[in-house]
């Protein structure tokens, strides 16, 4: 074993920051004998250099990451700060100055993946971020390694713990959106301002990441069609159990049939029971990935949380390490396929729609001309009428999101329709 | 891209390999842009010369495998033959002819992995097998890179699609175990002579694989205690499922608390309804790793079939032809942690035992004090009693297998006990 240990620089020292540090002393020996050489912490950049972080020697706590990945005997730059900036431009520094990256910052990844790429390659250097998606779940490189001789077709997956605790409760106890996210808040599950989860931009990023992997082509965070779950209500979930259902938010990136262009989207759906992505409670993430060869995979696990995705993070450094020993690099980008990117339009799926109408004859017959008229077949309808008031519950075969549209927008205007009180897409089937 | 091909050898040409070949004729320009360079399929050795294989031009086709593998242009070795002989030396001699291997075999590699990685190793060659252990679930790669840098502790898998399809039936339908094991051969999930999958042997094989690279130490075939399931009755399905639970076969390795030795068994056992590896139906596999950092992992999907089993093969393909090319080889045989292997009566755990006694008073103290002077804890017991028949079901908090041998040898001796009905593990809570 090499003796001379390889330096790793830490930028942000947070909930990560400080579990990949603690890590990297207490699992030393392990780590070096992974690695095929020591690995020794040689520098963690700070906001605030007076806060006391056990386990960490003082001097080498700087306010001054520009320094630190400049510093040019830099082997590994671990960059955990999240957000945009200062994030990619230390990255780039990073690369510029002979070091490889580990992130685990999705939404960089999402924005400006292509661009971290290009300086990776440019410069020789890993660029590494398993911790991006799905926290200590092994996804990217299952996907990009184990599924490398494989066609993925679908990636669906519960990538954000904070919605799927809200859902998980909602669907458990009854009880309301805003019921449940008071709950996830008070257990620490949410954030005090929760629009990044609730309104699915976090999935959005990672389901950017995913399908870029998945189908070998470039997936702009633009390009993920994106509806969040604060709309889901109680009755929803009593809709979902009827159809023996229960309603998750997914990311969903999906190969067309033709083969040549893909999608990818977040929003709630109702998945059958018996689908393994049903049984996925509380906090934990699952992906299931569908591929021409292997059928049906899931992969699941904590989807957060400073330890498994300090655990995600160290992986990605021993991996980089050992490549930096033996002077090659690992797997980078992979956009050869070059897909279109179609816009939700195009995704076919089934729905459930909920109508409120009034209760008299031929309303069926009315709603069911205009699904007809735009091409959109109705697998089930189910009628519940009382006091002139009624409602109408269809669930349809499969149709694009564009003929569905425009189906909705002419049941708004029969008169016999008084409201669409929603619209679920059906998934997992 | 280089454009001269990577050349590959197929040595067996059965269910699996020629999905390979069908797959890296479909596949060729993915698999080429994935790699870097074309695969070229140069060779495929076979028993039968004369047997018509689709897509596979005659002039590949050679009954000597030896003189394949000693061409010297080869690449990469693809060995989907299985068995130990003419398994073992083909592959020997492909590393002493310059070619990297990549195997489906987990007989092989469960008694000679070893030497087999130390072949590699001198001659700097790559030998990988993804296929070996649950067919197309990415398992070993997760295993040895996304958490090289985590700690694992406990690996508890159903790792044998005959046996689950058999004990989910047996659970679904009532079905007693030849009945069962019937419908699993009429259907194709087991063959004519099921032995190795229902005595434990392939899931023995599987488990000592996984602990060798969840644990980096060195786990023989021999220190895998292994029981079959051809004794699990529908009584027993109904005790499960009195405590909330079902039966399994599982794979399981695991870490002593003292962290200085480590356990591999396969046996039927019980385990929780709530637990993520009782849902997992039907043929389907799935292996859950319990590690400090990340947690609760599990990895799902299909555990046979040439087409998942060809997938992982292929998976691995890539990443070898990816090294060949930037002239390194990826992570090797990693046993540097030397643990000790301890057996059976090691293992601590929890177990439900059904005894047969006479219905009269005093049975329960006497039995209870067997158990306790064996330092085994009892955490329930249930009493059903009719005709002077009776029988008593214990369940025991954790102990040690030998602890719990030595009970009920004494139970035995009891003149009250006129039976031990069954002993069966309880496991993942």
């Amino acid at each position: 074993m090499r003796t001379r240990p390889l330096k790793v620089a830490l930028l942000g020292c947070g909930v990560v920051g400080s579990e990949v540090a603690r890590i990297m002393t207490t699992h030393a020996a392990d780590l070096a004998a992974r690695i095929g050489a020591p690995v020794e912490l040689a520098g963690v950049a700070v906001r605030r250099p007076s806060k006391v972080r056990e386990g960490i020697p003082q001097e080498l706590v700087t306010t001054d990451a520009t320094a630190l990945v400049k510093r040019g005997d830099i082997d590994v730059v671990v960059e955990v700060i999240g957000g945009i900036e200062p994030a990619r431009s230390l990255i780039t520094t990073a690369f510029e100055h002979g070091a490889s990256v580990v992130s685990a910052n999705k939404a960089l990844l999402a924005q400006d993946g292509a661009a971290l790429h290009a300086a990776a390659g440019q410069h020789g250097k890993d660029l590494y971020y398993e911790a991006a998606v799905a926290g200590a779940i092994p996804l990217i490189r299952p996907l990009r390694e184990s599924l490398a001789g494989d066609k993925v077709n679908r990636v669906l997956g519960i990538v954000n713990g904070t919605t799927n605790f809200i859902l998980d409760k909602m669907d458990s106890t009854g009880a309301g959106y805003q019921e449940a996210l008071d709950e996830a808040t008070a257990l620490g599950y949410a954030e005090a301002d929760p629009t990044a989860d609730v309104e699915g931009f976090d999935a959005a990023a990672k389901a950017a990441i995913l399908a870029g992997i998945a189908f070998h082509t470039r997936v702009r965070l633009d390009d993920v069609y994106r509806e969040g779950m604060t709309e889901v209500t109680a009755s929803d979930f009593a809709s979902a159990k009827n159809m023996g259902c229960t309603i998750k938010l997914l990311a969903i990136c999906e190969r067309a049939e033709d083969g040549r262009s893909v999608t990818a989207r977040v929003h709630p759906a109702m998945i059958p029971l018996t689908h393994p992505l049903a049984s996925v409670r509380g906090a934990y993430n699952a992906v299931f990935v569908e591929s021409d060869a292997s059928g049906q995979l899931m992969f699941y696990g904590p989807g957060a949380g400073g330890a498994p995705t300090a655990s995600a993070v160290l992986g990605d450094l021993v991996a980089v390490c050992r490549n930096r020993l033996s002077g090659t690099t690992g797997p980078g980008e992979s956009a050869y396929a070059a897909l279109t990117v179609s816009g939700m339009g195009e995704v076919v799926t089934r729905y459930h729609i909920s109508l409120d109408v009034a209760d008299k004859p031929g309303v069926l017959a009315q709603v069911a001309t205009v699904f007809a008229e735009h091409g959109v077949s109705i697998d089930t309808v189910r009628q519940q009428g009382k006091d002139g008031e009624a409602s109408l519950v269809v669930v349809t075969h499969r149709a694009s999101d564009a003929a569905l549209g425009g189906t909705v927008e002419a049941l708004r205007k029969l008169d016999t329709v008084r409201g669409v009180a929603s619209i679920m897409r059906v998934e997992g089937e």
